[in-house]
């Protein structure tokens, strides 16, 4: 195994892998190791004395994480001494990895932190996204079970017989023409924003969006307000361009500055009013007044991503800010990643008219976009209205789904947790009391097989993050639902309980929770 | 047209529109606005007074240059005064723009410059794209009429049949195992790069491979040698995270740092051994060993874009660079947008071992990408040897369309013109006498309807640059190559003579090309 060496992987991703305790971090770092091919079937692990001295951790610590892993089948003891990778590749989507020799390269390499920008260090310290994308309760999918693929081919096959020749070369500056004027006349309709074709800028998603937004509008040093909480992929995009994430509260009616947040202008301020993320709550008329005035005051830019607001249960979605914007202030991001699926990767902004150029320019010239094939299916599906079908179609779906997991969080815990957000889009947070470590119980839960996320993780301020599940539901059926609530209720409960028999002090909970 | 004000948006791109002689700016840019549809049919031009007032030109050049519009079917002069904009919209894959008002946008925004970030406007200042992407002799471009459409559509029908579920998800980090295994097989065998399937990172091509690389290796300040002449979108990327592109001037045996550049160690060296952009030429085996010999030394990063090898006539393409690399410096990217097309966006990294996840990681940090469907489809297609019957076939046909530009090329100018680079890729560069401004000569070219790219602008260095056209000759069959080229002789014919009449003084060649 000279390809890949665990122990000088796990030195270098062990001490940026976040404050977490070193067991989870190891245990997690392991796993991933494996999952992700890293460590082929029949590797052997380092022995847990060498560890323990490499990381300069209790040996005790990497033996309970052996066990841990042992139990739940990723390694197994083998003949004689030794604990080695079990075959695990049945269960993945990659293979198992296969490596090869390549003769020289270990001796060489040094600790790959040392080789790295720092810019690229950082970025790699706080990965947000997730290589898990499926299952109860992963949040920010849509059920791809529910992707129209009949109507898709159909309009798919077609394109090809005739050989879209022209739509098989790099994109023009801006995306394919045709559907940039039918998003334009969709958004106009659905979401009262106000745009010409020119302005509607093709992107592969909304992070694409925000990364040339920031990179064009913003140089390094220039401040970012950032909603407290938010999505974590922003904040890594806004660190790699050089600016710096300035996290403002949050309250029922969304952000909500303070006047000394006020006395020092961004340049870029990037909010999702229709659907805040991750609470869920919609940005009152008068707070979306005051931050279109406040832009237009300070001649600072304000980013709309609009992920996820066509899932709306029970009223109609709210115009979007960027229709209520008479000054040009507003860049509107959305996506065809919720509403369609994530593999189809387009998406697009809105940007003001003086600008529409601009971005064009420079979409392609950072990105050198093309899909064209996939703009021009996806133009004929929306413009023959198996859009606007789709997604009624599936809210309902989604709406039975939301309705199954609250009936399930009242079933097992009745008031004592608050469900947040669970007006619109595709998961909702159930708070947890404070005193319950929300990491502990999201790594509790995997072990079990259930996926959530730690809502205090999406605090840049973790002191005063509250704590709380993301569940998705969207993706997943009330058959599958209901099982895994069941799982995860009881790893809810265990902490609630010793909560309650210790006395609620958050380092008991910690540690019982660890080792 | 309150959306869109020509007079404000010439402004704004005029000064930044490199520094060409006035008449050639002014007519790219009303042109463009035209082409991209920003000006609808029927739209009426400034005034020729107004807008040399505007731009501080001369009100003669702005008539000369409503004069070619005219001629060339962009513009009419309409009933009473006035010069309105064509029709046009049939010649174009983007529809006539339809404007709609946007009350307020008009009087808040300011010249956009002002607006955008240093960066950004450094961005927009240097585009490489070229919303043009086919005819007669549009360099870099493969015959997508080519693609083996048949077998793709079989393969991919097939797996629509089956419901790709998982593909439609975001990609785990890395891409779509099956498909990097795959890719480092093939690249083995073809090109003798050594990797296993974890080394091998997807992207949508180079173009990223090259963004992914400069931020997550280097940081702002850094310094990234670049071969002189190189790709243009190579400086743009470097520029905008911030590094400082250093010109090396290369040989006939490929880059040839002086002693005072080796004294100022890059943090990445990007070089293009197998074929360089644009010349053409393969860097000798001695000049390799030199190259990974410093890399090794002073500890920075080589950049390997092998963006065309795969056509190489004659002789066998060279090993790649990365398989002669002992010490892990290289990262070698690849593409499928010259073997298969650009519409794909299919593209990867193979990255020393060392820097793999962290690779894997920035990619799906920074892009989130995800397009799986079509890398499953790409993995059959090459697994079947799909891929390498394609290329065998699309070569023989290149290599004819190279055949008879250069006898084309030889039956016009016999030896009096050299070509250059013309043993592989996808296009040749005709040299020119340094005499004769290749920008002069690509435009008028232009205007008769033949697509040729200057070489001295290629340079970042333009007083030591070399005149000459680049000719792409693989998009365009020898019946479409011999009328065009024709047509670009006589352009061409037409400045050697001038250059012979007036004793070859450059300056006199630049007046009587532009006004």
């Amino acid at each position: 195994m000279k390809a890949f060496i665990l122990s000088e992987w796990l030195q270098q991703y062990f001490f940026s892998s976040g404050d977490g305790p070193a067991y989870s971090r190891l245990y997690d770092l392991i796993c991933r190791a494996i999952l992700e091919g890293h460590l082929a079937a029949g590797a052997r692990l380092p022995s847990s004395r060498g560890l323990a001295a490499d990381l300069g951790i209790a040996r005790n610590t990497v033996l309970q994480v052996y066990e841990q892993l042992t139990e739940e089948g990723y390694v197994h003891a083998g003949v004689g001494r030794g604990t080695y990778v079990e075959d695990i590749s049945q269960d993945l989507l990659q293979p198992a990895a296969s490596f090869r020799e390549t003769p020289g390269t270990a001796e060489h390499k040094g600790p790959i932190g040392h080789d790295l920008s720092r810019r690229g260090r950082a970025l790699l310290a706080h990965l947000g996204f997730s290589s898990r994308q499926a299952g109860a309760f992963m949040p920010g999918v849509p059920d791809v079970r529910e992707f129209p693929l009949k109507t898709w081919s159909r309009i798919q096959n077609r394109l090809w017989r005739e050989g879209p020749w022209d739509l098989m070369r790099y994109a023009p500056a801006g995306g394919y023409g045709p559907l940039r004027q039918t998003i334009s006349d969709y958004l106009n309709s659905v979401r009262s924003v106000r745009s010409s074709a020119q302005q509607v800028i093709m992107t592969t998603g909304i992070h694409q969006g925000i990364d040339v937004a920031v990179r064009l509008l913003c140089d390094p040093g220039d401040s970012v307000w950032i909603e407290e909480p938010a999505y974590w992929g922003v904040r890594n995009l806004v660190a790699t361009a050089g600016l710096r994430p300035v996290p403002i509260r949050v309250d029922d009616e969304g952000i909500w500055p303070r006047e000394q947040d006020r006395e020092h202008p961004p340049r870029l301020i990037v909010v999702a009013p229709s659907h805040q993320y991750p609470l869920g709550m919609v940005m009152s008329l008068a707070r979306r007044r005051m931050l279109l005035d406040y832009a237009q005051q300070v001649s600072c830019w304000v980013l709309e991503d609009d992920y996820d607001s066509e899932f709306r249960y029970g009223s109609r979605p709210l115009p979007s800010l960027q229709g209520m914007d008479d000054a040009g202030r507003v860049l509107y991001a959305g996506s065809f990643s919720k509403t369609l699926c994530p593999g189809l990767r387009v998406g697009f902004l809105v940007v003001p008219e003086p600008l529409s150029l601009a971005f064009a320019d420079a979409v392609a010239e950072l990105y050198r976009e093309g899909n064209m094939v996939h703009h021009a299916i996806l133009n004929e599906f929306i413009r023959n209205g198996h859009l606007a079908s789709h997604i009624r179609r599936v809210r309902r779906r989604y709406a039975e789904r939301r309705d199954c997991l609250i009936s399930e969080i009242h079933h097992h815990f009745g008031d004592r947790l608050d469900v947040v957000g669970g007006d619109a889009g595709l998961h909702l947070i159930l708070a947890l009391p404070d005193t319950v470590d929300d990491q502990v119980v999201v790594r509790d839960a995997l072990r079990e097989g259930v996926v959530t996320r730690p809502l205090s993780t999406y605090y840049l301020d973790r002191a005063h993050a509250r704590s709380g599940l993301l569940l998705g539901y969207a993706g997943v059926t009330p058959d599958e639902i209901r099982p895994a609530f069941d799982t995860l209720a009881q790893v809810i409960g265990r902490y609630l309980q010793s909560m309650q028999t210790k006395g609620g002090r958050r380092d008991d909970t910690r540690r019982t929770g660890t080792q």
